[in-house]
């Protein structure tokens, strides 16, 4: 794909250049762990990939869109699957460890993410998106526990992905992401007691 | 009390005049249903109420703590803490009625102000008291259910309100408050066999 915007758009999936998709993801996850939201904005990351905002926006309709992206793939990188082997376990590893990673700045990117979208219809739809995403993703780790026989057939997957995340996003969004350790196991206590057999 | 701020001030206790208190409080209020969040200022109140600035906020810390103030207020009256006799029924009116409670302008109200605590330190504070305080009063339903002999005695009623209000906050902060029957089911039937006997 051309970087200059004067030639005929062909359509999005023949346009997709790995090269300058790529170029444009590595620039966006430097500036997201250099400068944080404040910083993060289509322009820096057009500057710094030496890309076009057309270019950008082609790809992601908005800087909520680009963002969670980039989130994504630090969140998937630093922060794997829990797989231990029972769900207690499970469920512990995945909210201790998602407290962990929001420690760092992405927790501060995040919780200016989901403020962003209590006002503003892109940021809004964006996370939604990504929300239903990650708890769809997230329900794998309970049907694992129900194809091991761990868990009721008859609750809720999605639900209980929801509810677990929810808890994250509380402590998240009420700065009480220290010293979690002891209420994270009692909330574990309630969710497994809650989901299994 | 004296409405100017010429008079020596007397102790903050003395000093709390129950009309001005009220006349305060009855200011913000109708400014908070007729304006929402974006109307709503310390100067806005101060104007209506015919009261100082200072006056204001000799009793409240900031916007945000006035804010909470009237909020729980109209919470208190327009949605009694359920207490239907049995745990999941609790637990699913308090879901409902909260996500009803949202559905009005207190919604966008509150998820404006939480959007606000994300970058504000003062909003911060009065959202974390809030919170705190909130899960502790709504705990008082996991007590009456364990005093029932419902409830395990080992459960944390903290963390089980905690966690049930972090599945309100979630709905509201991703757009998902209508048709929330289903959901609120799956989930009532989670946390119900997490804590019951």
């Amino acid at each position: 794909m051309s970087t200059t915007d004067t030639q005929p758009r062909r359509s999005i999936g023949a346009a997709r250049n790995p090269d300058s998709h790529a170029a444009i993801l590595a620039a966006a996850e430097e500036i997201f762990c250099e400068s944080g939201y404040a910083g993060f904005s289509i322009e820096a990351v057009a500057r710094r990939a030496r890309a076009g905002k057309p270019t950008i926006y082609r790809w992601w309709p908005s800087k909520a869109h680009l963002l969670l992206d980039v989130y994504t793939r630090l969140k998937s990188s630093r922060m794997p699957d829990p797989d231990t082997g029972t769900l207690e376990g499970d469920i512990r590893s995945f909210l201790t460890e998602l407290v962990r990673f929001w420690s760092g700045n992405t927790g501060g990117v995040y919780k200016s993410l989901i403020a962003e979208a209590q006002a503003d219809h892109k940021a809004a739809e964006a996370l939604q998106a990504y929300s239903i995403e990650r708890t769809q993703h997230t329900a794998g780790m309970f049907e694992r526990a129900k194809a091991r026989g761990e868990m009721r057939a008859d609750a809720d997957s999605l639900a209980a992905s929801d509810l677990m995340s929810a808890y994250a996003w509380k402590l998240l969004l009420t700065d009480r992401l220290a010293d979690q350790a002891d209420i994270i196991d009692k909330v574990t206590s309630i969710l497994v007691r809650g989901l299994v057999k």
